[in-house]
């Protein structure tokens, strides 16, 4: 381990987090809320601590997959840490544990909150919840690379940690420049989003908070009821086309900027990205027409539910518990499969489905004709074995934590019953939000024991960072000099 | 295909049946029951099918693997549509679909029922619904193999896909003789266990029926409280243990017969099961000793629930559905690992899950230490790498399949909430019998509609079979001549 250098990466990313602390700091002199203190002694803590990572100057700068993943994971851990603290000392969340939660899974883009009552918070943590799920969507890393150029040659391996998917690709030979269209694409695509919301006629606070949560695919809303208070059609239909277009992988709005459209109409993760959301909202319509009275009705509740459990925003507008049995099965599936590799969307990701559903295929057939030599393509490619097997990999393991996560929070009674507390752990590791039960829609995670709390915090930093770096950290062969 | 090889071969198969029908068929006679026809016509018509078999004689009798697993998938579903026909005709289960399930639920040793009243039946049917746990736990083909030898050398492929686990080996040399000691240790525990239960007074017929059922690991009780009908701890402990053993691999009890016992302690996967079943139940009993009064009654049923479900039998002495979350989930889990490769038992396999575990834990290595060279042993043995991807298809379809299958038993609004048809799904791959809530330990299948009882037929076989070969029958290049 080359720990200066992870001092270093880590000491800059605290000052990467100093600057965002910021903008809440700002709202809140603005509005003239008593906040400003607990915006200033993060910032200042942080200042302190991270300064001297600028003087610190490793003489190897070399950093391999093992300092990439300790990198990540520290950098995740320690932001959420820190991020918690504008709600402690703000008196919004306070107990710690409670405020970790909340941070953890702001900064995830889960958008599961311990909070009975959002809207009494002021304006400026409200505002900081919702920065949260921006910041985490596209990733801390993948901003300091944006804005540090210097970051270029070491961080690849952090990049690839913190970026969704099976693969990961730049977009151009240049890290940093990849780093930067992605921000560029994900701030126009914000402001877009927020234009559309004010013409809906909501107003300009709130339209910044749920346009900065959808983006991030998060899902902290600042009404208790989410995005149902507003009762308008036009802005749940406006927050589920982008819910949607969210769980796109970032390199699709890439092809577009650079005109190269034939390209996007053979991607096969998103017809099938788009296809899956289509039957999926068709089906659940169907499948509750009764309950909303007529069709349409039913097409707009489905729609919103759908592209938000399918991107794993987690933005509700109706209670889908009181669902028949087949709407609630569905949802728990398009939130397990999740959004595009490359988006800020969560889940097992639909290119991980694809590989996984052609290789078992190919597979299959292998058995029944052992000589026959039958090559996996995706996106036209031939897929290589290491990555069907990292995604089996991914997979088993994925769905081992679920059911260990499940396990745990269980072992203290007062945690919620069987589909409560399986549902919260699979809502953890996809980063989604709300589950079935106790965890169900207009519930919330006020209700977990701290240990769950701190388990289910864990599961979700894993699920964002796509498990490995998580298990790194905890494996002690990481913590031997070398 | 060879279809005239198939066709021989299943003929068989079919006489094989019909003589298995005249053991219920004489305990009727003997009982004076007027059930005869109820075995008589099924008999006949076997009799009438398989015979032209006998004296088709293909030219060529190669088998090779797609033959294998379509003689394998149709011979179970044959079976177990001509097994439903007692049912049928003896009024005992008047609607053919019902009886089908009930016959699949037995073959596969899965022990689900849609009776309502299990103890109005004539004995000499509650003795085939018995006989049908035992049949299938061994397996018809293996059986076939035992008392016809001209099979040895073309049903390799078939013996494979009807014995559990992700490798199957022969204990000797010839096919023939492996099946033999496989079903003479068969037939000595069932013996050995009915000897027991006659110690702790349970009635001789009672007795002979409960130790055919343990030993398939199926379930099926003539009960209708199950075991806990006895009220006897000595008879719950005696099944409890003897559930527990027919979850081992049968070359363990080979290898006592050789008396090369250093072998069995070395038997990672048997280690894994022995401590897997003492954690669990240790764990549920101090979960549920507030409910149960004290220690041992809490010990008691714990024990019986956790060899009962992880031996993937079925039987039940408590309503585990009114247990706390962790032991319903614990119980859950034990369920889906099920038995040791090449038991009886269902489920996932300890030894499947003793290679996901330790190939996932070698490929998280693998990422952080990209250089290193890591090697998977089970069993002493490196495992090739064709082995690890065989068991992670495996384990991905699988979860596939429980996925599916509860979207499908969903889409009729009238089948249970989300959790009654996902534990109904996963027990019915598992083989397993019970779930939770509908599908609860006191619960049965009968409010299921024709639809969802026809698709949990085809996941128990295949669920038994070790899904492939039920795959195959689904492909249509199978149908393909060569």
């Amino acid at each position: 381990m080359n720990f200066k250098m992870v001092f270093n990466v880590l000491g800059k990313l605290l000052l990467v987090e100093a600057a965002l602390l910021c903008l809440p700091l700002a709202l809140g002199l603005l509005y003239g809320e008593e906040t400003y203190l607990s915006f200033l002694i993060p910032i200042v803590s942080l200042l302190f601590v991270g300064m001297p990572a600028l003087f610190l100057k490793p003489k190897d700068t070399a950093i391999y997959e093992k300092e990439g993943f300790v990198i990540v994971a520290f950098a995740w851990v320690i932001m959420s840490a820190i991020g918690a603290l504008p709600f402690v000392i703000s008196g919004a969340i306070p107990n710690y544990i409670d405020a970790f939660f909340e941070s953890v899974s702001g900064f995830t883009t889960t958008g599961s909150s311990i909070l009975n009552d959002i809207e009494a918070l002021p304006k400026s943590i409200l505002f900081w919840r919702s920065f949260t799920n921006w910041i985490g969507g596209m990733g801390v890393l993948v901003f300091a690379l944006a804005i540090m150029p210097e970051f270029n040659s070491g961080l690849m391996h952090a990049f690839r940690a913190e970026t969704t998917g099976p693969t990961s690709g730049k977009l151009v030979s240049k890290m940093t420049f990849t780093a930067r269209i992605l921000y560029g694409i994900y701030i126009a695509l914000t402001l877009i989003e927020t234009v559309f919301l004010l013409a809906g006629k909501m107003p300009l606070f709130d339209s910044i908070c749920h346009a900065m949560a959808t983006a991030g695919t998060g899902g902290f809303s600042i009404k208790n009821a989410s995005i149902a208070a507003y009762g308008s059609t036009y802005i749940e239909m406006v927050i589920a086309v982008f819910m949607f277009l969210f769980g796109i992988n970032f390199n699709m709005f890439y092809l577009i900027l650079i005109g190269q459209f034939g390209r996007i109409f053979k991607n096969e993760e998103l017809r099938v990205y788009f296809i899956t959301t289509v039957v999926a909202t068709i089906v659940i319509a169907i499948n509750i027409v009764e309950q909303c009275g007529d069709f349409g009705q039913a097409i707009r509740y489905s729609f919103f539910q759908v592209t938000s459990l399918g991107s794993s925003t987690g933005f509700v507008t109706a209670d889908y518990d009181q669902w028949p049995t087949l709407s609630k099965i569905i949802l728990l599936c398009v939130m397990s499969i999740g959004g595009c590799a490359g988006s800020t969307g969560g889940g097992l990701k639909v290119s991980r489905l694809i590989i996984l559903v052609k290789s078992s295929y190919a597979d299959g057939r292998k058995m029944v004709r052992p000589r026959s030599v039958i090559t996996v393509k995706s996106e036209g490619q031939p897929l290589q074995s290491q990555v069907i097997r990292n995604v089996r990999n991914f997979f088993v393991i994925a769905v081992g934590i679920v059911f260990v996560c499940t396990i745990l929070i269980s072992i203290e009674g007062s945690n919620g019953d069987v589909l409560t507390n399986f549902t919260a752990s699979l809502s953890a590791i996809n980063n989604t939000g709300p589950g079935l039960g106790g965890v169900g829609p207009v519930q919330n995670y006020s209700g977990y024991s701290y240990f769950a709390k701190i388990l289910l915090s864990i599961v979700m930093l894993a699920g964002r960072l796509e498990i490995f770096p998580m298990l790194v950290l905890f494996s002690p062969t990481t913590w031997k000099r070398r």
